[in-house]
């Protein structure tokens, strides 16, 4: 495994692999790699010759208020992991590689991000569909992977990757769980006991939603409203949302048809877990 | 030569070319050729082993005021001019197929815009970046090729290709004149007999601006000055603007130094006509 820190000498050492026809896989993170990253990772090793990491945390997709400066960073621990899973390129830029001056150019993502998380981090889609523009340029892989935790984000990279004819496949990858169904979060440690407890109806409710839907409930109010329910008997959380929209276009709907998320987020005392279902009717 | 109204047709005819090391020269137009494309075409004819010309009235760059309905097309006329001039492959794609739906994102220009022409075009270069992504990432050119009369396109697609990484090569062409100087236009028919003699001092008002500079003269608006006093001595003209900037940052300089470009527009009675020069001191 390489670790690269320059655009010029990634573009060097991928030009090589592309020259010897080997498929290249891309996953791109902020770094402080979890389980989730190691299935994203995992998949890319079994589908492409050669894998690709990229390790940045984006200025760009971050708010005044929120938290670039102290966003966790563990290059040492990251290298660990990825090694293990297979990785062949780390490519860990700084800030000043990527983004040399003020951009002249940046990527205005206009639908999909009013809603779900988006309308509390204005702007944070515009700086992800804008990275990644720079990182697809870059590496030029032929598949990138992405985590279906953040289904608004791969809704918009969905919609990225279309619109702007990249010649890249999206591989939305699946949510990891623990054992009772939790969606595994590096934020799940700052529930405490009976809080873990609760924390696993997040998915049942969802599974209950799921269920009605199978039975031909087609009123997104109804179904919304049985997660919603649900979380409300069995936990101590306070919904931020439940919602419910086709899928990736993140479009309301009055009767559910096609390719649809339920997507949910719930505040404990101190963490807000988020999780989703998508599936097709 | 290939006439390709899809982008899966031409993707796939350009992947064969590429499999077989092909290098590709790429130049994007809006149809209605002229002189400036030919020199555009024939320049990628010599530099690339395929050349691929599109034709495309990008709607996304044309005001609501603006032309677009009626702006000029004749596809055949265009096939023939193309065809002499050795293209391989004419794209030639209906606004249905670049913009299947409303797209979810687009390309917002940060810079360079808020000088010259652009001040009375707000969008029109985020338009301009916008379809030139998508034509990018569908046909993965080596080389892209710009006509320097439009100089602030070139410095606007300079920043485009830099700062998201496109890995392609900008190679702008210098303006095609007549005999005396005149830059050619189709706009040029729109001056009366004393006017066409005229419009040749636009020009000469720029290389007496230059010979100031050889000379030693550094300050940008004794530049602007020149070429001002030139012009309204020896035309009929009205100076719309006459602007020196660093190229192609098109930044203010308090002293000229480096790679410079002085723009001009000037209005005569039917016609508004531009210009410039750009020089390395």
């Amino acid at each position: 495994m390489k670790i690269i820190t320059t655009i010029a000498e990634l573009k060097q050492a991928l030009q090589a692999e592309k020259r010897n026809e080997k498929s290249i896989g891309y996953v791109p993170t902020m770094g402080f790699l979890h389980e989730g990253h190691v299935s994203l990772m995992e998949r890319a090793r079994k589908e492409n010759d050669i894998v690709v990491l990229s390790i940045f945390v984006n200025p760009l997709q971050f708010g005044p208020n929120e938290d670039f400066e102290t966003y966790p960073r563990d290059i040492e621990r990251d290298e660990n992991i990825a090694r293990n899973a297979g990785v062949d390129y780390i490519f860990y830029p700084q800030v000043e590689e990527m983004y040399g001056s003020k951009p002249s150019v940046t990527v205005r993502v206009e639908s999909r991000t009013d809603c779900l998380c988006g309308t509390k981090r204005p702007g944070h889609f515009d700086g992800v569909a804008t990275v990644l523009t720079k990182f697809f340029n870059i590496i030029g892989p032929d598949k990138a992977y992405f985590g279906l935790k953040d289904a608004q984000q791969v809704a918009v990279v969905s919609g990225l990757i279309e619109d702007f004819n990249f010649p890249v496949e999206l591989v939305p990858v699946d949510i990891v769980r623990e054992e009772d169904g939790l969606a595994k979060s590096s934020r799940n440690v700052f529930l405490n006991e009976t809080e873990r407890q609760e924390a696993k109806e997040l998915y049942q409710g969802l599974l209950q939603a799921k269920k009605a839907i199978e039975a031909g409930e087609r009123d997104p109010n109804q179904v919304a409203q049985i997660v919603e329910n649900h979380i409300n008997m069995y936990t101590s959380g306070t919904i931020d949302y439940v919602e419910v929209y086709r899928y990736p276009e993140l479009q309301p709907m009055e009767t559910l048809s096609g390719h649809i998320i339920i997507a949910l987020a719930v505040k404990f005392a101190n963490v807000r877990l988020i999780d989703n279902l998508t599936l097709t009717i």
